[in-house]
């Protein structure tokens, strides 16, 4: 049998989870796969981490083009994280003829295209099935199980972080700011929370599913990208009363103008099963032509999560290169439009805080109607601080340029103190 | 680009989606997968469907065996079904070297072992995405995306017939036979239901499934199984009353004396998200050790399902003949036990009527109690005929030889009228 030998660059919790997994599953994958892998080489800047996951030394370097020039290695592993000194690991890896595994989701939602055709020139595999989701099988099913399909949407919960916040919110009455310290913790958000809270983590990852999905080139900048930061717990509660859960959503939909991609919190039917997904748990749908719709659940986050990823895929290229089988890489094909978000047509939910005067309502629900946006419902309460309220409207649906020429109008009215919040309705 | 020529044996709606699928995304496939791939031949008893897929009548034969014969052709799809002769059309299509894709999930339950091994001798693949979960995507991910993972268990709602049946009845208060009635009317319930509602059908399912999960070769014929039709309307109104849906779960679990493996109603809580699995619906979890809890949904049953896996297993057949590419096709290296249903040890509802009469509730009791099952609750109704009474229990953890040792005493007594109903519970 010969032996598949691999080098694993950055070896941080997924680094130490992917160490274990071959340490203790080496000779499994020998009798059940009928692949021998080995992980030959590491890499780290940080030495402590070495001796900390008790490896041979000689095998270690800070030195990752070290390893990638190592000619003895079949496969890199690049969890460096990141689109600097990662995709240059990446380039260089393929360029060495070596097979790539990443769980790198910025390199994929911004230079996969340019790795997919590197990797087939070379003649080497590329794959990422850790990149989105986590543990759970993703990429793989919608490449494979689901080509049969003509997709016509991909969505859902993406990011374990903001997950777990908005659910310490809903459930356990916590403010965003408590909610995020908590999510810290427990090592769940960064000290730097930008990329998670911000929707940056979520972009990348539902650029890379529509890129699948729609066999088109799609990348994380042009997903239009709204984050959690400004959800407060009024909105959670408004939300409760109206008979929605908020959930940030990474949606992308097949429409006639072109891809409708976007991220941003949500308020969706608490009876929907995505309500119901808390914690960092991820799920994702797939609506395919002949399959309708499918879902897939699970751990969004964690080390031993991605790693089963990880190490499935390295099982996989191993596979490949004992055949001698290099699949096509790219398979988009397709040369599809982005959608103007200006185009969407939702629902939307708009709370405001607004002086407490006689014809206020009037006022703010005539500058909706002026932009053509019909008021489904609104609950008004006073506020705390004397002479202001506080009004949550919920519109019927209307498109995104009307509600923010609306909300444009609105914002410059004396009366009108300020939108608090805008989030997008779905009801799925 | 070569052209890969498929056999297409059994026309019936399964074998009509996939002529479909085909006809629309042929060049769609060539683009994307890199794959020719044609039906160049069709078989099926009935020659009326020939004409009504308007298919070529020089493709067309009433004789499989011809087809399995041509030399032409590189893959088989058999769609015939059941074990005799669709059987002996998969063991030709591989002894005459050619790939095979079924969703025969009957055969794979009993005679999959053989039919992989005689694969592997002559260099070709099997492919088999259909023969469990409709279109979810669910072999392929166990097999590849998970194979890092020692998996604990697997189990879930894999029958979409009675899962029509116990929501029908859940729902809309129907009586069994008037749900059998309505899902027979609507196409999910064959004239003679036996397969689906006696659990045989789910059985070669988790079999299948827990067979690639654990490595072993496990078939239907070693599945605990007990059906659907002993639901009556009162449990579920009972299990209502104790916070309880029933559905009927297949189990595969990875235990120390061997895998546990059943099909049976089983009461889950109502906050669990597979009691929210509705009509045809399907979902099934995987739990391993690195990847943690991970869960698969989607349409178990339809045409456009079944037929999207039967499809995608051809494109897959069809890249890895282009790579020359033959996988080991059976992983079944470990030789697990299957551990006897007397060893499980769960909670159980039982139901039974009795006379109503001073001193039936602890002549009852102490059966129970003289086999060790301690009851955790009951609740008691009189019946509408006189003098009879109805008693729901619901017991503590209890082994499977002591439960039903103690309704073998329970039965035999005078005050006894009948155990109506047994119905395993799952705290998941």
């Amino acid at each position: 049998m010969k032996k598949i030998k691999v080098g694993l660059i950055g070896l941080g919790t997924v680094g130490g989870g992917v160490v274990e997994i071959l340490a203790n599953h080496t000779e499994d994958f020998k009798a059940r796969a009928g692949v021998d892998v080995t992980l030959a080489r590491f890499a780290d800047r940080n030495e402590e981490r070495f001796a900390q996951l008790g490896l041979d030394p000689d095998k270690c370097t800070t030195d990752a083009f070290e390893v990638v020039a190592d000619p003895d290695l079949d496969i890199i592993i690049e969890l460096v994280g990141g689109t600097g000194i990662a995709l240059e690991i990446c380039r260089a890896a393929l360029e060495a003829g070596k097979h790539l595994v990443t769980a790198n989701k910025a390199i994929m939602a911004t230079a996969g295209h340019e790795l997919l055709k590197l990797a087939e020139e070379r003649g080497v595999n590329v794959r990422f099935e850790a990149s989105v989701g986590g543990g759970i099988p993703i990429i793989g099913p919608l490449k494979r199980s689901l080509v049969a399909n003509e997709i016509s949407q991909v969505m859902g919960i993406v990011n374990g972080t903001t997950n777990y916040i908005l659910t310490a919110m809903a459930h356990d009455g916590l403010s965003y700011d408590e909610a995020l310290s908590q999510a810290q913790e427990l090592g769940y958000a960064e000290a730097d929370p930008s990329a998670d809270v911000d929707g940056g983590d979520a972009a990348a990852k539902i650029a890379i599913l529509a890129s699948i999905a729609f066999n088109t080139t799609l990348t994380m900048d042009q997903v239009f990208t709204a984050g959690i930061r400004t959800i407060d717990a009024a909105d959670i509660a408004y939300a409760d009363e109206y008979g929605y859960a908020i959930k940030l959503l990474a949606i992308a939909t097949r429409t006639p103008e072109g891809i409708d991609m976007r991220v941003h919190p949500t308020m969706i039917p608490k009876i929907h099963p995505l309500a119901h997904v808390n914690g960092v748990d991820n799920a994702i749908y797939v609506i395919g032509d002949a399959v309708g719709e499918t879902m897939f659940f699970g751990p969004g986050a964690g080390a031993g999560a991605a790693a089963s990823a990880v190490v499935a895929d390295v099982i996989e290229v191993a596979r490949d290169i004992i055949t001698h089988n290099v699949t096509k890489q790219c398979s988009c094909v397709d040369d599809l439009a982005v959608r103007d978000i200006e185009k969407l047509k939702t629902r939307y939910y708009v709370r405001m805080i607004v002086e407490d005067k006689p014809g206020v309502l009037a006022t703010t629900a005539s500058a909706f109607a002026d932009h053509d946006v019909s008021i489904e419902s609104l609950i008004q309460h006073m506020c705390e601080e004397e002479g202001f309220a506080e009004t949550a409207y919920v519109t019927h649906a209307a498109s995104e340029s009307d509600i923010q020429a609306a909300l444009e109008e609105i914002r410059a009215l004396d009366i009108v103190c300020e939108v608090a919040s805008l989030i997008r309705v779905e009801d799925l």
